[in-house]
Parts: structure tokens; sequence; C-alpha cells
């Protein structure tokens, strides 16, 4: 298994438009690594971004990957072996006009910018936690580390490139802290070899991603993939040991609960032969409804059931399951996943 | 303590508008039954809500409840003991033009209403469980008996009258799934006894209620209020021994997320002394963001953070501890809420 | 024909819950005085409403009136004969926290509030303008003189209370700048009476009300009334010469856009005989949107078709005719209303 | 003054991406044609788009067309000197899960889809109307043709490559039916060349699109460019001899609003010299809001002031004018547009 660093030749800033940098092979592990969400320019609380970074070079991705096998109309399982953030801090920042709560380019106000300020976060890996140390006052507080990928996605349909700050139903800057180390995510394949990229690790995030910007880290990703010939996926669905779930990316947010439950719904269905209805009182007693993102292109809230409501159905034939097991003979498999 | 019946004399269908039925002291427990919110109309899957039930008579509330030293600019505490469903059975409907995944009056639509269907759940009081138990098939499953209440408020503000069925705030129909044993509700006190009054009793829901109904059942309510004096509260806030939450009221939903978070860093600021960017940057790493309904005529979410992360601070000055306390003596305690 | 004027023992601040004032017939013409959406306590530049104004005594509304042979179930018609802003001048304003483009509660940001000011607009009734004059400069224009009537309603459904700042069903608070003398407005009739209140005037308004305030201005309106009997009507829709409209009342802004246009694909149905495809397709190519509000509890936008088109179907059986001819007999008509 | 025909080497379905077909020089007029929507393979009624269109080829754009002289950073100007719908009919549809009154993909329901159904519309191009004809009774009414383009824009920024349904702050798919003969629209240059491409004719369209298809036809259009060196516009602005506008481009609809009003009132500050409250106040009432669509992937709004009240300040140093100018030597001037 080699690695693929982060370097000029390995990361772009579209998903689509670029041509691939490795071949990978359905079952075989790789390994690469991520820059942060600043492509490293921010080093330290003086570094504020609108002063360091230069758009649209924010928010780099690794990649892009070519599947072998996958062509236009199958499904991309990507299984998250293992993230770990590379070296002992991660930084966060208010940014001019972005964030949920201050005025942006859509939520238009009159009101000058809110100030912009660098936190910086030490990690402890051993202990497992982050740092908290506010930059008023000298309060701290140790946050859990639960790393995550803010983006990971595929070419886009139709000829389309978007920028890898964007989610859509490729994928893209999904920001949802369920992108963890034992979710299998499931994309469509719009391209010949899908072109997976990968980007924007997240020691932690909290639920919304408020101000915009994660505890941000470069990140060291183990990932395996597996190539569904002729099984169509519309937009990103994701699983893990105890749960399935459908991703609704779009604005308003109660637009992107609609799409996660209603296609959630659809594949219950599918799952256990109940009817639609049937289906939608299931998931209204029993859905989770995990917010991704607010403050993205489009926001994103991930809709989820237990699977053994499910009477231990397999989605896509099990392929969660023959991943996790490919995942064990490579690494200590990651506790299994408790999240409904 | 003595024990308020749920009869024609003890419910109604509005928040304000009506003379209390009991004069409550703070610091001494209530106990009191509620209707479930179809009034109790719905007794088979054969009786679908809009033929047996009479708008607007639809979720009942039990109350109002004078509180005795509450005045207008106090904060009302309202810590829920316990919640009992009444009974071993509950019910849960599709209802013309409601819920989240079909057309509604102001998300309105083309389509002729998606057909009306109700469930009757079992409830094994022992197990913990309620049994679903599917219409089109034999299909049926066990999901965990999670006892909430969905409508709770005062008068509003401002000499209006609000239907029962009406989040705002004044609290009413929140429809949080957080709304259980163990949790204290603080609310703005509009009038003079704040006139307390609650019901629509769910055996459980999941994020967002996304059918519009719940696993509808009576309720046995055991609370105990007390009254912050002179202490403001403008929209509903919650804590538990776990964490302290604001309630976002609105639509679109990014609007309760935003409502919720702000509310919520504000709290932060006030409870820790961080400066407001800093209590940005804390809740935007630690906060959890719980979607209570995307299908009333305003959605909540409800924004968490860990009370372990604001150093012990306590909120209203101990309030929810000092009710814990005044629970223990009445009740088994419940297991401590480790919600975040 | 007596005068109702404008003194605290005729107006109030909800809808429902008041003693009707006076009680009117249907065909008789009345005229009373509506006060300024301040009370009249702004008078100059230097009146700060946050500062002169007591929440919640904002937007009086004159009355209620009741509406003899009204009874629930019926459809209460009010034609808009003349509105004549009441002496020379008007004010608007900024005010913390409420308009289009800044934070406000709902759409909640970390933001401090944009700074209040005050506007005084001089009115030239024989040339019809209003006077703008900025704070800041010496710059001022001269705008069309264009009376409407911001708040007219009557008592809830479901016997709710609402302030006279919200806009519902029942009306209220529409902020729609098409209110103007030579428009009859249809409402539903939910108490024996309906109980009318209106108020609110504007010498002019831009559409959406940007900055949550129009030029502001005392009124003297003369309308007629009708009574639909058995004539249900679900909310709000309004009639000129030219057009029949209906309004949509909601949050985010693109429900009002639906629910008005469904609405109004169903009244075309009625008025034409075309099914419902077909009355879609003709509205999605005829239908004109006007943006009512931005800024209120609820969103509010009309949709409007053609009248020419409709083959001169009478909606609700020529009420708008015959209140028209009744206002001809008391001023001078009004010019043909040509908006469609 | 050659002529850009619509065939397969001049016709695309993106937004950058792909390479000019012709160059063009800021000041000479170019005439071109544009396919309608359906590429064409819509004949009859009895053609279902769903049916004889392939996705992705949809909304297809002449061009994309090299401004010579344009650079990254510059503004575009492009005035619409006449648009002739060619042929006499026009053809509109329901599309499944398409629409603003229907479940779509992203304000998903359970519904199932609306029927899919054609509308033949017959042009009379010598009394200027279009004839709406009923498909279930023959009901029938002449509307008047107001020919428009629903798509007109550039390569997008930061490498991004969009479908031509799409509209965003590089134009592309805006839909607003004030994009008609007389009309300049202003637009960022992201490419050198700009690469501008147009299509999506209408012969007319309601308010919002409602159905989301207009009266589709195809286009002989006429244009001019100019190149504002230096000068930056972030989203696309308009102006008619009437008035300078604003494009809103986001969902949910008040942010479309918000947008266009921010950025309007940021203009008029520019052109004016007044102060932001003071803009803000003056488009506060004498504002305009035009819906575009409700129904793409972003809706529009459109936000106009007079120009007769920015005392004939020049917007883009009179590029309106001196383009006006060149289109009167090559046309009988369209009628002044008094569109406010």
């Amino acid at each position: 298994m080699s690695f693929i660093p982060a370097v000029d030749t390995t990361v772009g800033y579209t998903f689509g438009g670029r041509a691939p940098i490795a071949r990978v092979l359905p079952g075989e592990p790789v390994r690469l690594r991520t820059l942060d969400c600043f492509a490293g320019n921010v080093r330290s609380v003086e570094d504020l971004p609108s002063r360091v970074c230069t758009m649209p070079y924010l928010n780099p991705v690794t990649g892009p990957l070519y599947v072998l096998g996958a062509r236009p109309g199958d499904t991309l399982a990507v299984h998250l072996v293992s993230l770990t953030p590379v070296g002992g801090v991660g930084f966060s920042s208010t940014f001019p006009h972005f964030g949920a709560l201050t005025g942006t380019r859509s939520t238009a106000m009159l009101h000058p910018p809110l100030t912009e300020r660098v936190w910086e976060y030490t990690i402890d890996h051993r202990r497992a936690t982050v740092r908290y140390a506010a930059r008023g006052s000298s309060y701290h507080t140790d946050l859990p580390l639960v790393p995550m990928l803010g983006t990971i996605g595929v070419a886009p349909a139709a000829g389309e490139v978007r920028a890898s700050i964007v989610p859509g139903d490729h994928g893209g800057n999904l920001d949802s802290p369920l992108m963890r180390a034992g979710t299998t995510l499931y994309l469509p394949v719009n391209v010949p070899g899908a072109l997976l990229a990968l980007g924007d690790g997240h020691a932690r995030q909290g639920d919304g991603e408020l101000c915009g910007v994660a505890v941000e880290v470069p990140m060291d990703v183990t990932l395996v993939v597996d190539v569904l010939t002729g099984v169509p996926t519309l937009s990103p669905r994701m699983e893990t040991d105890a749960a399935v779930m459908s991703v609704g990316i779009a604005r308003p947010l109660e637009d992107a609960y609609r799409m996660a439950h209603a296609d959630l719904v659809q594949h219950v269905t599918a799952l256990t032969g109940l009817d639609i209805l049937d289906a939608y009182q299931l998931v209204s007693q029993a859905g989770r409804a995990h917010v991704g993102n607010v403050v993205d292109a489009e926001y994103t809230i991930v809709a989820a059931v237990g699977k053994r409501l499910l009477r231990d159905s397999q989605p896509y034939e099990g392929t969660h399951q023959r991943l996790r097991a490919v995942a064990a003979t490579i690494s200590t498999l990651p506790p299994a996943e408790a999240v409904v």
C-alpha cells in the first residue's frame, strides 16, 4: 500500500476538470494525506485567512483518484478506514461574511463584517482531545478529538466542474460530522473512473459548523473503495455498522431535511418491502436528523435509521460489511459506530 | 400532592385566553394527566383523524396553572420529574396536507393529499418499548419507549392567544424529543401567574416529527416549577444535568438554527465571561443541534452545549439542580440525562 | 355616513380579543381614521421609535367593526373607496433588529444593530408626491404618493388573538402596496360580526418594505363591506377592476409565493372551468407576483392574473363591481386600477 | 454584421469548459440564433419532454463568444438590441418533479409526479400576441408577446463549469422577464474573453416561471457588448432607460430578495453619494422587486430603482446609453423601457 502525499501535483480546487493523479483498485486500501482547508497557510493566530489565503485557493482536495472499473451509472462506495490528524495543532477562525450568525453574500445584510479572528487548538493524540483556548481571556477547555473529513466527492454529472468548497449530489464539501472512520459513503459515478477526491479534515466540528470553520487539520487517510456496477445512486448515502443514512443537500435547511428523509424513506422501502406510507411512518418515529453544515453554498442534513430495525437486510449487497472486513486486515478496526 | 385529571373543565385548546384551573406553588410538585393530541378520539386504526377529530379541537392542553408569585418579566422554570404514558397503546397517522414530505397549506402543491392512514403502537412498559406494526404487511419492529411532551407553554405576550398546536416564544407545540423527564424548561412570564399548560404526550418521536404525528399517548406528568423573579427570558431555554440548551422557533429551518445558536452563544457568554467571538467559536466546535419539528407552524431546533465545558457555572442560579433535588424526594430520579 | 375617529376607545393592538366599537351594514359606506404605526409618537426625526414607542403598543388598528349578518363560514368583502393621508408629513425609520437587511430575532446574527434613524417625508397632496430627504446630506427627491393600508383584518379562527403587527389567514399586517383605493379584499369570517379592524397607513411603500418601515401616516379611510353568506374563504384574496389576486402569507418567501399561486390556480379553475393543469399553465404564463413584505412575522406575496383572460367571469358573484358602484355614489371613483 | 446560426458546432450545455465559437468586438453588433430549451425536440403536444429530450441536453446556449479585450476583473456589458421569436409556435409543458407547485429533488415529497402535459402556443407577430389553448377544453385566450431570454451568462469563476440550466453569479439561467430588448446586462469577467453564451428564449413568462417552463421558442438575437476595464462586478446587474437593477440569485427566496437589494443599496450609495442608511431608506420606499424564477437551482429576484431618482447619474460611465446609441443605428429602437 503506497502513500499519496499532499503536494502541488496531487491537490486541486475542483471536482471534475482535472486529470487523475493515481489509479485505485476496488478492494485495495489507499493511503493519502490531505491539506487543511487553508492549504497550510494559517500557521498561527496572527495569520488571518483573508490575508494569507488567496481565493479561490481554499479547501484543497487530494486527487482525483481514478477508480478502475467505475463507469457512469454505477455507485462508488468509499469506506473510511482511518483518519489521523497530522501534527499537534489545528486552526479555526471567523471569516468575513461567512458563517451562520453573520450576514453573507446571499443572506445579505448591511452590517460591517464580524471581526476576523483565529483560534489555535492543541491536539492531544493520546488523550484524544483538542484544547480550545479563548483569545480574549485565559479560558480553555478540552473537547473530544473526533476526526472527520469535511470534503469528499467525485466528478459531477452533466460535464460540470464544481469548486471544492461546494457540496452537491457529487458529494463535495458536505461538512458532516458523521464522515469519520468506520463510515462508508456511496456516491454516483458520473464519469469513467469516478474521479474521487477528498480533503478538509476536521479534528472535530459542532453540528452545523456554526461559524463556518471547524478545527481544521491536515489528515492522513486510509480508505478502501468498491464499485457497484449498474447500481445507480442519485445523491450521497452513508452507512455505518449501526445505521443507513441519506444526505440531503439543499437550501433552505428544511429542503435538506426533506431531501434526506425522502431518500431514506425510499431506501427503507427497498430494503424492507414496506409500502411507502409504512416506511414513512417508521422513519417518522425512528429517524434521526444530523445537521451537517448551515454555512456552505448548500446546507446538509443526514437522515439516519438504525439497521437493526431493518431486519439485517444488506444495503448495497453487503458492501459496507465487505469493506469493513478489508479494513480489519489493515488497521485496528475502529469501535463499532454507534451513531444512529 | 393532588392530581389534576384531564377532563372537559381542565383542558383547552389555547395558550392564553382561559382562566386558571389550579394554583401551584414554586417547589411543590404537581401531578396531572394530559390527553393525546387527538383528544382521545382515535381508538383504532379505523379512526381517521380527519373524520373523528373536529378542527380546531386538536392538541388539548391541561391547564392553565396559575403559578403563585410569577409576574411579567420573570422566568418560569418547569422541571419534568416523570412522564408515564397512560395505557398500553399509542397512535400515529398521516394527515391530509400535513407533514414534511407532503404539500401543505404554506408549502402549497397541486398534488392530491397523501392517503390518510392510522398506525397503532403497543407499549410494553416493562421492556420500555413501543411496537411498530406496518399496515400494508406483517412487518413489525420494537422501538425504545422515550416519553416526551410535545406541547408545554405559558400565556403569550402582547395579549395574544395562540392555538395549542402552534409553537412560539411562549413555548407551546415545540415538539422536541428532548422535552422529557429530567429536563428543566425556562419560559418567559408574560402575565401574572404565567398560566402554564401542557399536553401532546409522545411515547417517542423521530427527529423532525417527519409525518407530522408522533406516537401519541395520554400521559401522566409530574412536574415542579420555580420562578426567577426579575430574570427575563426571551424565548425557551432548556437544561439537563449534562447540557444547557436554547430553543430556536422559526421558519425557514436555518432561522430556527440561527435563533437557537445565537441565544446559546449569548448564554455561554454570560455563563463563562467569554467575549462574544470566543463564545461563538466554542459553540461552533462543541455545539449540538437537535432537530425538533419540521412540520408545525414554526420549526424548532434545540442548540446544546455540555455543561462541563462551562466550568460548572450555574445557569439560572442553580435552579435545575434545586428542582432535581425536589424531584429526588418524590420519584426514582431518572437516570442522569446524557444528551448533549 | 358618520365618522369613526382614532382615539383611545376606538383603537387597539390585536385582532380578536376586543369588543366591537361600532356596527356596520353591508353596502353602507363607513368613514374612519387610523393612526400611524407609531401611534403618533414619532413627531420629528429626533423621536427614535425604540425610545418614544412602548412595545407592544405598535401598529394600532381602528376597530373592531361588527359587520351585521357576518357569520363564521361566510366571506367578508371590504372595498377600499378612498385613502387620504392626514396632514402633511409622514415618517419612516430603521428599527433595531428589524428589517430585511439586518439580523433579527429569527434571522439571528451576532452583529450589533444598525443605527436607528428617522426620516421625515413632506407630503404634497396637490402634486401627489412625498419628498424623501436624506439625513446625512442635502439629497432629496420626490416619489409618487400612493396611499395604502398596511394592516387590515378580522378576528382569527380557533379562538386566537393575534397582535396587529402579525399577518395571517385573518389578514392583519399584510403590508402589500396593492391594498389601496379601488381594491376589494376578501377575508374569512371566523366569529359573528367578523370584527374588522384596520390601520398602518402608508403614503407609499417599496416592494417588500425593505427596511421594515414604510412612509407611515395617519389615514382617513372610506370603505364599504359586503358579506357572502355561506361562501368560505380560507385566506385573503383581492380584486381590482383589472385583476383577481390571492395572497400568500408564509416563510420562507417561496412558500408565500407557492401559497398565493396555488390558491390563484384553484380560483382560476373555479372561474373558468379549466382543469387544474390547464389553469396551472395559464397562470404560469400570465401570472404576476407582487412582493408585499419581507420583514414581518410572515412574508407576503400577492399573485395576480388579469380578469380579461378569464372571460369576464364574476369572482364572488360580482361583489367587486357592486361595491365599486356603491363607491361611485360617494366619491370621485379612483381611476380604474390597472395593476395586473 | 454576420449571423451565428444555432447548430451542433455553435451550441452547448455549459457555461465554461468550451472553446469559443467566435470573437466579438466591443461596440460591434452581433446577430445569432438560439434554440429553445428543448433543443427543438418538442414539436407537438404529443412530444413529452421527458421522452423526447435527453438529460443533460436541455437548455442549449449559443456560444461561447470570446469578447476581445475582456480580462478577469473587468465587467462585461451586454445590450440586447432585439429579440425575435423564430417561427409561429412556442411550447410549454409540465415536467415531472419540476416547478413551484410540485415536489422536486430538493423540496422532496412522497407524491407521485404531476401529469406531464405539453401546450402549444400560436404566435401572432403582427398583433404581438401568443395564444394559450387549454388541453382539457376548448378554452383559449391571447396573451401579449413579450420576448425575453431565459439564459445568458459567462464562464464562471474559480475554474467552475456550470450546466446551462443553473443560474449564478456568472448569469446563466436567470429566467427574469426583464431580460428583454432594451436591457443592458452587466456580468463579471472571470476568464479571458469572458466567454458569453445565451439561449432559452421565451415568447413570454409569468413572474416566477410557476410551472418551470415558459413559452419556449427559438430566438433571433441582436446584441452589442462593451467591456469596462478594471471595473469589477460581483453579480449580475441590469439597466434600462428607466431603471438600474441588481439581480439576487439564491435560495430561499428571501435571500434572493436580500442579495438583490443589498447590492442595489450599495449601487445607489455609489451613484448618489448617499450614506448607506440613507440609500437603504430610499430603496425601501422606491424599490421594486421583480420575481424572476422560483423553480431553478437558485431563485432570482431583480431589485430596481428608477434612474430619475438618482439625479441622472450615469451607472457604469454611461455604458447603457452608449450601447443604446449603437443599437439605434441598426434597428428600430425598441420603445423606451418603462419598467421600474
